[in-house]
C-alpha cells in the first residue's frame, strides 16, 4: 500500500488527490520489487513510464510553443531536449520526496538504486503517466 | 487563404470545423512558400509540426497503453515506433487529400515536393498540432 504520509504530502504540497490510488501504487513499484513479490501480483511502473514520457513530451512542447511564439522549430526542439534531461526529472523526483516512497527489491535497495538519477527519472515519468490517467492533462 | 473546398471537405469527411482558420492556414504553409512570399508575413508550418509530433506521440501512446493492458513496456515502445513511421503519416495525409492543399514555393513545387513522404508526414503532424491548439485533445 502507498504510505498514508505520502498521499497526505501530495495533497498538502501539490494539491494532488488521486481518485485511483492503485495507479499511484503502480507508479511507485519498481520492477525489482514486483519480481521479488510475485505472490502479491503487483504491476511494476514501466508501462506508466512509457505513457508518462509522452505526457511530459507534450506538456513541455506545448509550454515552449506558447511561451516562445517567435522561436523557430529548430531552437524549440533543442530547448525541449534540454528540458527533458534525466537530471531535471530526477531532481523533480527528489524535490517531491518520491525517492523516499518507491518500492524496491532488496538487491536494488542494497545497490543504492533508490538514489540513482535514471531510476528517479523513470519514477517521475511513471508518476506523470499515473496522474494523466487519473486526472487528464488539464488540472 | 485556405481553400473553401478544403474546409468543406474537412467538415463533411471528418466532422472537423476549425474555430481559428489561421491555424489551419499555418499548418498548410510550407517554409518554401513563406520564404517566397515574405511580403505576406505568413508563418510556415514547422512550429506546428514540432507541437503535432508530441500530440501524436501521446495519442498513440495512450491508445496502445489502454488497448493492450497486458503488453509490457518494451513491446509497447516497439509498437509505438512502428505506428509513427513516416510512411504511415504520409499515407494519412494522402487519404485526407492534404497533398492537394499545401502551399509550396515554386522551386519545391517543380521538384515534386508535394508528393514526397517526408513533406506529407510533416504536414500531417502540423495539422495535428493545429487541431490540438484549436480544439484540445478530446474531441
Amino acid at each position: 500500500m502507498v504510505a498514508i504520509e505520502f498521499t497526505r504530502e501530495l495533497h498538502s504540497r501539490f494539491g494532488i488527490d488521486f481518485n485511483n490510488v492503485d495507479l499511484l501504487e503502480e507508479a511507485f513499484t519498481h520492477s525489482s520489487y514486483a519480481n521479488e513479490h510475485r505472490e502479491l501480483g503487483v504491476h511494476n511502473n514501466e508501462r506508466l513510464e512509457f505513457l508518462g514520457d509522452a505526457v511530459l513530451e507534450l506538456t513541455v512542447s506545448e509550454y515552449l510553443f506558447k511561451k516562445y511564439p517567435h522561436v523557430p522549430e529548430g531552437k524549440l526542439t533543442r530547448m525541449r531536449a534540454a528540458a527533458v534531461q534525466t537530471r531535471s526529472f530526477a531532481s523533480f523526483s527528489r524535490e517531491a520526496h518520491f525517492d523516499q516512497y518507491i518500492r524496491l527489491g532488496n538487491g536494488e535497495e542494497n545497490a543504492g538504486a533508490r538514489h540513482r538519477d535514471t531510476l528517479l527519472e523513470d519514477l517521475f515519468e511513471a508518476f506523470c503517466g499515473a496522474l494523466f490517467l487519473d486526472q487528464g492533462r488539464k488540472r
